[in-house]
């Protein structure tokens, strides 16, 4: 049980960490201190079985209803002001979504990975990062913790006045098509997952390693791996989100993470909040295909490598 | 005297330290990096004539001073101009408060942990991580430090002109209920607390570590646990102020530390900041409490381990 | 192939790095950690046949793609309100700028050193951080990101709206000449590439080396070299862009990157884009000339050292 | 002269750096891994011989040329704009003072220690971590520094238009009296150098080494050391400036750098800026030096140590 503890990290295939250091496995890096981590499996029995798999879901549910909860909160204040000027702002509101992903991605990338977001859990299946079984999990997860989040806020806020002030549902502004919705999910998911990938990225500690290591090397590198993916990488994570809610507040009060679009819709439950409820869904899983495809293909070159 | 000094870091328990290096308790570990601390004792009468016992609360005394000086005095400067825009806004108020919290705990973890909050001090107490004496000692100079902090203010702006402009004071603001009040402070304070146990938790650094480890991995993994929980840690928890001020300015003003909220009370001693002023102790103790459980029974399931 | 993969790191020749450590090499430092690398080769034929080079243009691209992306439509947002308190604000338009150039920075550095900016390539080239070819190559795909970039947000504006909000292109004020506007760029200028010169030395990790140095510390500050140029420089110099733009937003809108400029004033298209632009190639090419003499000639004293 | 180079970082004395590792010299520690480094001496004559002494200065000049720069172009811009709302805001001023000091102390911790403000260096001579001769050689440097970069405004503004917006000068806004301004200087600069000397304590990496330490240990907590110094500092140090900053523009426009408000004072030069300009030298110097007792009786204890 003990064992299973950590098995999903911050997109990063959990294998090479169980090998034993220092031992004959070793040996067959041959000169390189790195290895193309073998893809997840689309199904792991084993998981269902270990607490780790259930404390993780656990974890994305209270993450995404923490996240929910502060946002859609801030977003109320923001809206329920006679001036905006005394509050927080429209650049308040793009710090609550950008900072809850730092601070929550740096609490829960040792318990669940710290996706908090179907589409990153999307990009990172897509990589093979995840099994299937995990990856659905995760997802059910984060849409009822977004739903329970929503929800309280409503509680607080009033039926009346959370219908009257829109309850932070993603919808198309006035002034755009749904073309430009759309394409808007699209570009900012790929921004937020092309930042996942790179951030998170296990060959970034490796990358000068071409030359035959000694055990202490590999124990620095390990230590490096594990200082970008787990505390470093929260940062430009959050920062990402926070950047693409700069730019696409004005366009769909920017989704780019289908739990919080649904959360929302479900709670505000008007046919504002569902008539393009399916932009955000599409436009982030579009997103986050073509930052799975170009980390992949481009950046790192996978399908061109020779065994 | 001297080896007294770093008794407690920030919410962790201070006995793994004191080991040997390299001796004989090592292999106590039978092949684990990792134990799980002993609890703190409720009274450790050997705390009492130390010197670093009564340092580390003239620190969190000083600490918590500073913290309702910027604060208050950001609040009265945003008060006191006829027009928000004149002024850093309820935005820099929320940076205010967020921001002293995350240079204030990088200052002082090192020396008392940097609580700077009864509310982090309760959980931490809960969890375990020091003894009763100590949580007590610390509160009681967190509130002292507080009131003179807006002692200060006060006699900055003028006792007339405090008075008309609220203190700081925190309070449910109109189109809130008492019961809204409370559950805002009573999640916000869950974020904060969750994002303490979560930012410092000793066991982050030694997750990957259930294989035979050398003596180096050892100290590395030691210097990990360093460096996330003195240098790290702060960001994230800083960041958790800064955002719950961000959605609660508007219910409450966000209280989420009962030093910060006596503080302001009793500098302004208004009817308008004691009627409700249980509100700001019940809220962030069942906050904190709440976090403590998550913490150790679904996160690190503590209860369930086998010895 | 796979040998070449990280041959331009930020700011940082290559050279050092393909030593084996722990060989005879070592040897020839006599008591030295740190040895001045060589300057990069004007031409290197080896580059043309590699991918990394390739790769490293196509993440320069991509990189500066989403920078406009992010930044002009931030801009956009703003222009199009009917007022600046019901959007982020200029501060937002600031952050969006230094914001995406630390995420960017942070993702793109280990692939191509992450330039994103004609200018730092340029400063960089000057110090023989790279080759010319990789020089000409970069900015040459820098400048085709920005339009791209540029050329989406005008597609999601529609091409009227974009015109009158002025295609966030850069133009001196009314109220400042031409020649504050070319001096408020070469400062600014100054200001970032001084930032990314000092924040990616090699030599700062070297500095207390001194002394007959064990294999471990070369390991240890090897180490310590990886952080500081690939992880933690990308805050200060994202801080920097921030910082130039709060300043200098009021005077020409803030260029300090001409493949910026250049994408904004194509798909703007309008005198006003044309007329000065000049000045925002000639400024900041002026300003990384001053910082590379800077760091150069005045921090590392390079010129005076005896061989 | 290379032996030289690094001889004063951020707060810290030089002389234990200089011990060769893994020598006899170690074996005096007898099971400590920390020594209290020896006090600088008043007058080095060494230090005038060498280049990194003029270098030192000169970093210390442009930096505090462009801190100057940026933060008073920063106050002009919103200063002249008509509506607060369409510029940064107050809070835009407040990030552009803390975050150059953020970005600057980052570039020049390693060439000059990075103080860019008189009170800092006298702080830190008070705490014998430099000679008299290097704090009064920083000091002019920084004052001339200062100087400059608020004429270079001056000059992109126009003498007129400077002059009616204040040109950036510190003085004792109405409503409050001088004892409040010279209050807010104390305490403001006791936060700086509080934070100063808390976030570069070299004890800090050496609290938990009471134990006899191998070698390795000893290069790790040397890492740990220059990791908080030279790289980790400056981020809670900035945000010191930043948090006093929201606090007091509203009573002083906020000081607590003497070089700051003396190169306002002479490019401006009107009485508002001459007649409390003593509030400015000696608000921030009474801080420093609580700041430096607070941190060497209290926090250190160093007058009650046994030799």
């Amino acid at each position: 049980m003990e064992a299973k503890e950590q098995d999903v990290s911050l997109g990063a295939n959990k294998f090479p960490e169980r090998q034993p250091i220092g031992t004959a496995a070793q040996s067959q890096d041959d000169g390189k201190d790195y290895q193309e981590p073998p893809p997840a499996p689309l199904f792991e029995p084993s998981e269902l079985t270990s607490w780790s798999f259930y404390r993780a879901g656990i974890a994305e549910f209270v993450a995404t209803f923490l996240f929910l909860y502060i946002t859609i909160l801030t977003v109320m204040g923001v809206s329920r002001a006679d001036s905006k000027c005394k509050t927080v702002g429209i650049q308040g509101i793009a710090w609550a979504f950008g900072g809850m992903i730092f601070a929550l991605v740096y609490c829960t990338a040792g318990i669940s990975g710290g996706h908090i977001n179907p589409a990153v859990t999307f990009g990172l299946f897509l990589a093979r990062k995840l099994s299937l079984t995990r990856a659905l999990f995760y997802m059910v997860m984060q849409c009822l913790g977004a739903i329970c989040g929503a929800g309280v806020v409503k509680g607080f806020e009033g039926k009346r006045l959370y219908g009257t002030l829109g309850g932070g549902a993603n919808y198309v502004h006035s002034g755009y098509t749904k073309g430009d919705g759309l394409g808007a999910e699209i570009v900012g998911t790929f921004v937020l997952v092309y930042t996942v990938f790179s951030a998170t990225d296990a060959k970034r500690s490796a990358r000068d390693s071409h030359v035959p290591v000694s055990h202490q090397r590999h124990v620095t590198n390990n230590f490096f791996k594990k200082l970008i993916k787990k505390i470093l990488a929260p940062l430009p994570i959050g920062f990402a989100v926070f950047l693409v809610h700069l730019a696409t507040i004005p366009i769909t009060g920017t989704g780019i993470n289908p739990a919080r679009s649904l959360g929302a819709a479900i709670i505000f439950n008007d046919d504002l909040g569902w008539d393009e409820h399916w932009i955000f869904w599409v436009g982030p899983f579009i997103g986050a295909f073509l930052a799975a495809v170009y980390h992949v293909v481009v950046i790192r070159a996978i399908p061109f490598k020779s065994k």
